[in-house]
């Protein structure tokens, strides 16, 4: 919003700074409220997590018009969250079954989805053996009461700790799990799912009881369709490169697919993280979401004091929070 | 994220009918349960109302690289609402002022940003006359308990009713005023704002006191930033041709400035609806927010019963709402 906001508060500091008189010692210049961008550049190392390259998706789409490269990283959510479709999408990678494949459906606000295997013919490629069918109760995952240390929920069985969202949210109980935002229901079963926020990655299915294989996938390129949870499994979110699939065309067919083939976007290859040359992929990190920079992170989010924000929002959707994640530091 | 919903659908209800007796009346289909599109389709004529062209703005964005046409079409609020910055934007719009700037700054998830007005040398073409400082206080504006009607809230000094939104939010009390989401505080001023959501037009402006003239306005191309609820001049929505501007590539400069300002998107110019030749702006219409019809229809976002969910989600953001707003049919 603000055109030059660093450059305009630099240059405040610099008039305050300048209108000291020069012989005495310059007081330190008041400490500004924090951002969400100065608690991550603050964070200790200690709060940061690697990312395994193989919970890694790197998915190649062909160059763009001015033969860019336009590479996607997608990070896989961990167990017990989708484990199965996870599962599926690894071995479909390992396969190479993406590649030749292409985005071919793009809808504004919405998703921009790939995968289909199709030939020129409409027939579709042969999946690779080994894929499982995973029932729709997979949407969920249980969890339980936490002991008696004060946590509320762990997930069952990694008795991994939920970190409740304070924040309320017009669809669920929200909480944070390993990195990763999700909804929770406390009224009796007891469950947990991960929920779609911008930038989520999510299996394409048929109807009910079809829950789609992992072979067609789609990505959030608006506003989080949050009624999506608990219908649709969310697999994973794109870390890097989410721009190559939001600033794509927009479909002009049936339900946004691309009306004619010569608009699909290629996608060249997909290659789990791990299969690539060393070299070849950043490492990537996360900020713990049970660590006290991420509480402190929380806590801005939903209540900005620096310059710009007048009034603090008092709140916070649990998609505009927004997980830190980063190119680590070179070692 | 279903491929051929509708297709499939209307196979399952071919099939359907096809497995009846070939001599025996077919019994009707039975009813499908409405969604958001049955909704709107079915909304009786007397619950629409008709935008008025002289609340358009029509922005023509130099041809896309094939040639084609980028218009965007924005509705500006209806008064009380940011008011004095909307009047200003009339005031620039009738003048010319913004034919020949450009969109300058594209954020991923964030915002595209127009206007500003700088010629090669960077500086800053010169306002129309007539342009008025707002102040921060126009952010909000009054509402008052309603009368005895069972009205909640009404805008003063208009009396129009504010629909309010029985789902919770983690911002704000939620409601629908003539067709648009505000955010409400009933906690002792008693005030309602315009809401940020997807395409959403505000005005870009530099640190407090200042609020911004209206002369660089920025859309909402990803999840709604709610955080800037009350911070910032929300004035429209892009009711028409948001892909113009979701679609640019994003900017690399700093805060997202296009680095190189070739790569600067030209605005061939900006026109008030009612200044576009008859035949050359399409009627809009919207789905009046206190009609039975929305009512419906807010119900069924909150609750998808149809084929493809399984799980209603039993609230809705205010964001995801989306009012309808529709091209009207010919008359």
């Amino acid at each position: 919003m603000i055109r030059f906001l660093h450059a305009a508060a630099l240059l405040a500091l610099a008039s305050a700074a300048h209108a000291q008189p020069k012989p005495q010692p310059l007081p330190a210049p008041p400490a500004e409220p924090p951002t969400p961008a100065s608690i991550v550049a603050d964070a200790p190392a200690s709060d940061w997590r690697p990312i395994d390259p193989a919970d890694l998706l790197v998915m190649e789409l062909a160059p763009g018009r001015s033969g860019e490269e336009r590479r996607v990283v997608i990070q896989l959510l961990p167990p017990p969250f989708s484990a199965d479709w996870v599962n599926n999408i690894r071995t479909l990678a390992r396969a190479h079954w993406w590649d030749g494949t292409s985005v071919y459906r793009v809808v504004d606000n919405w998703v921009a989805q790939w995968g289909a295997g199709e030939d020129e013919d409409g027939r579709a490629a042969p999946l690779p053996p080994g894929l499982v069918n995973v029932p729709e109760s997979a949407y969920v995952t249980p969890v339980r009461p936490g002991p008696e240390d004060g946590r509320d929920f762990v997930l069952t069985p990694r008795r991994e700790e939920v970190m409740v969202n304070r924040w309320i949210d017009p669809y669920a109980i929200t909480a944070f799990v390993a990195g990763w935002p999700v909804g929770l229901d406390d009224s009796g079963g007891r469950t947990a799912w991960p929920v779609h926020c911008y930038g989520s990655v999510g299996v394409a299915r048929d109807l009910s009881p079809d829950t789609g294989t992992g072979a067609e996938l789609y990505a959030v390129i608006g506003h989080a369709p949050r009624q999506l949870d608990r219908n649709i499994a969310v697999v994973g979110r794109v870390i890097e490169g989410i721009e190559h699939l939001a600033t794509l065309p927009r479909g002009t067919g049936e339900a946004g697919v691309y009306a004619d083939r010569a608009q699909r976007v290629p996608i060249l290859r997909v290659r789990p993280g791990d299969e690539l040359a060393p070299g070849d992929l950043p490492a990537f990190e996360y900020l713990a979401t049970d660590s006290a920079s991420f509480a402190r992170y929380l806590q801005v989010r939903a209540n900005r004091e620096d310059a710009f924000y007048k009034v603090p929002a008092g709140g916070v959707d649990v998609c505009n929070v927004q997980v830190p994640v980063r190119r680590a530091a070179a070692g």
